[in-house]
C-alpha cells in the first residue's frame, strides 16, 4: 500500500473512508492532495470489494478550498492552469466512478471544499457544518465548482452564494439540497443507506452516471470552460495581490494599507 | 365507444378520469395498457368540452412500472424497443396535449410509473403514497422517466432516486416537487382547482406547452438517446437473467441461488 | 439630473433606490417606463460609487406587468415587438450589470413584474405579497419571463404558474425561491446584507455574472425567441379582442357578451 500525506484511507470492506488530512492548512487543496485524491480513487477503482467511497475531513473543517500559500508561492499561470485541471477531472472522476460516492461533513466547506461535496452522490453534515464560496471576496470566482453545484441545487443557490460570498448553515445547505441529510451523527446516516447501496452493480451505477451526464448540461466543453476562467483570473495582477495581501499580511482587499 | 381492458375511462364533463386498471398486475405497464393510454389521450385530444384529463390509479397502487412477466415472455429486442419508444411518446403526448393533465396518487408509483406523474401538469397524492425508482435493482436504469423527472424536480433527487432506489414518502416528494400537493382527498384539490383550468383556452395550453419545451433540455435526440439506453440494457443477458430470476423464483439478484 | 416620470430615483452613496411610480396604473409596464429603467440602469453603471441597485414599487404593488390600456391603443404589431424586446434588453442588463440588483416588493407582483424579481440577484418580499402570471387568461403566455423564472425556480414553478395563473404567496413563492426571504420589513434584510455586498468588486460582479451565464440556458438565442413569440401572440386577433373586451368593459375572455 502506498502511503499518502495529505489523506489517511480506511479500508474497511465494502465501504472505504478518504479522510482529507491537511489540518495544519485547514484542510485546503494543494497541488499534492489532488494528486493523492486522484490516487485513491483510482485505487477503489480497481478494488472489486470496494462499493462504497466516504469522504470526510476534520472535525471543524471538511475543506475550505485552494491553498492560497501555495499559490502566492508559483510564478506562473501554468501551475494554475494544471491544478484547476487537476481538480475538474477530480470532480469528473467522483461523478463517474463505479463506486457510490459519500461525503461526510463536520465542520467548515469552503470554496473548492463545495465542489467535492457538490459531486459527491451523496451529502451528509453535522447541524454545525457551514458552507460558503469566498472566491468573489478575492476575485476570484468558483469556476470549477459551479457546474457542479447548479447541478446539485439549481442555478440561483450557486449563483446567490457565490455573488454574497455569505455562509449559510447546513439547514440552508439542505434546504436547497447542496446536502442530503443533516445529522449529528454522519455515521449512522451511512450505516443506514449502506445495506442498499452496497448492493447495486459497479457496471450500473456506471452506466447511470453516464446516462445522468447525457441528460443534463455538464460536458467536456464546459468543463474546458471552467479551467480556462479560473486560470485566467489567477493571472490578474489585482487578484494575485488580493491573495498575496491575505497570506503575508492578513489583509482583506478592502482593508486599509 | 371503443372498449378497454387495462384502463377505465370516465367522462364527466369538462374533466376526463383514466383509471389505471390492471390490479392483478399492480398496475404494471404492458404492451396494451400503453396502446389504451395512447388511445385515451387521442380520443380527448378530439373531445371539445374535455379540459382536464385526470390520471389515476387503485387505492393501494397508481402504476408500478414496466410489467416484468410480459417483459420476460418476450424474445426480441424490438418488443423492448417499442414499448421504451410508446412510453416515451406518451409522456411526451402527456406533456404537449390541449388538455390540464392531472395525476391523482393514492398508493405504490415506481419506475415507469414516476414517468406518468412527472408528465403531468399537477399531481396530488394521499399521505400514504410511496415513491420509488426501483429499476437498479435489475441493472436497469428509468431511462425514459428521468428527461421528465429532472424537468420537475432538478438533477439531484432524480439522481438520487435512480442511484439509492430506495422509496421517499409523499412527503418528501413534494418537497422536491415531483408532486405539487399532499392530501388525504385528492378530489377535493382537483375540484378547488377545476375553475380556473377548466377556463383555460386549449390553444392558449397547446402554445405554452410548446414553448415550454423550448425553453428547457428535453427534446426529440434526447427522447431517442432515452429509448436507445433501455432497449440496450433490456438486450443485455444479465439484465434478463436478474429479471427471470425474480419473476420465475421471487429472486433478488444478490440472493443466493 | 434627468427627471423621470414613471420612476423616482434616490441615490444614497452605495445603494441606489429605483421606485417604480405609475400607481394610477397599477404599476404596470409601459413603453416609457421600460425607457426610464434602461436609462436608470445605465446611469447607475456609470456611477462607480453606486453598488447595489434597489428595485421597489409601491405598498400594494410591486408591479403588474404590461399596460393594456396602451396595448389595445396601438395599432401595429412593431410596437408590440419593440416593447418586448425592450424588455427582454431590460432583464438581460439587470442580469449583466456591475451592480448587485435587489428587488424589495411590498404588494401585487404580476406578469411581466415576475420578470424583473427573477433577473434580480436577490429578492425580498413582505408577508402579504402575491405573485401571478396571469397571462393564459388573455390567450398570451409570459415569454420573457420564462427564461429568467425557470433560471431562479426550476422548470415546475414557472411552468404551473403559468399554466395555472393562480397567485402564489410570499411563504410559497420562497419555497421555490422565487424570493430569497420574506420580511415585514424589507429594509431591514438590505442593511443587513448590505456591508458585504458593497465590497465586492464590480469588476468581479461582471465577470460572475458572465459566467453564470454561460453555465446556464438562457441566451441570445432564448431571448430572440422569447420575443418572437410575444410578438406573435400579440399580434392575433382573439388575443387583442381578449385585452380589448378587458380594458374596455372589465370583460373577461369567459364572461357571457
Amino acid at each position: 500500500m502506498s502511503t499518502y500525506s495529505t489523506i489517511r484511507i480506511e479500508e474497511s470492506g465494502v465501504a472505504w473512508t478518504v479522510t482529507i488530512n491537511r489540518p495544519e492548512r485547514q484542510n485546503s487543496i494543494d497541488g499534492l492532495l489532488l494528486q493523492e485524491l486522484h490516487s485513491a480513487f483510482d485505487r477503489m477503482e480497481e478494488d472489486r470489494q470496494c462499493r462504497i467511497a466516504i469522504i470526510a475531513g476534520h472535525p471543524g473543517f471538511f475543506c475550505t478550498g485552494m491553498d492560497f500559500q501555495e499559490a502566492v508561492g508559483q510564478t506562473g499561470s501554468n501551475d494554475d492552469g494544471e491544478k484547476a485541471d487537476a481538480f475538474i477531472r477530480l470532480l469528473r472522476k467522483m461523478s463517474m466512478t463505479s463506486k457510490i460516492v459519500i461525503a461526510s461533513i463536520d465542520g467548515k466547506v469552503n470554496a473548492g471544499g463545495i465542489g467535492l461535496v457538490a459531486a459527491s452522490d451523496f451529502a451528509v453534515a453535522t447541524p454545525q457544518s457551514q458552507f460558503s464560496l469566498s472566491e468573489a471576496i478575492w476575485g476570484l470566482l468558483p469556476a470549477c465548482v459551479v457546474p457542479y453545484m447548479i447541478r446539485r441545487t439549481g442555478f440561483q443557490p450557486a449563483y446567490w452564494m457565490t455573488l454574497s460570498t455569505l455562509p449559510v448553515s447546513a439547514a440552508e445547505a439542505q434546504a436547497f439540497r447542496l446536502i442530503n441529510e443533516v445529522s449529528a451523527d454522519p455515521a449512522s446516516v451511512v450505516q443506514r443507506l449502506m445495506p442498499r447501496l452496497a448492493r447495486l452493480d459497479g457496471q450500473t451505477i456506471v452506466d447511470i452516471k453516464a446516462y445522468f451526464r447525457k441528460m443534463w448540461l455538464v460536458n467536456d466543453e464546459m468543463e474546458q470552460v471552467a479551467v480556462k476562467e479560473i486560470t485566467r483570473l489567477m493571472s490578474e495582477p489585482r487578484v494575485r495581490e488580493n491573495i498575496r495581501g491575505f497570506v503575508e499580511h492578513q489583509r482583506f482587499p478592502w482593508s486599509p494599507r
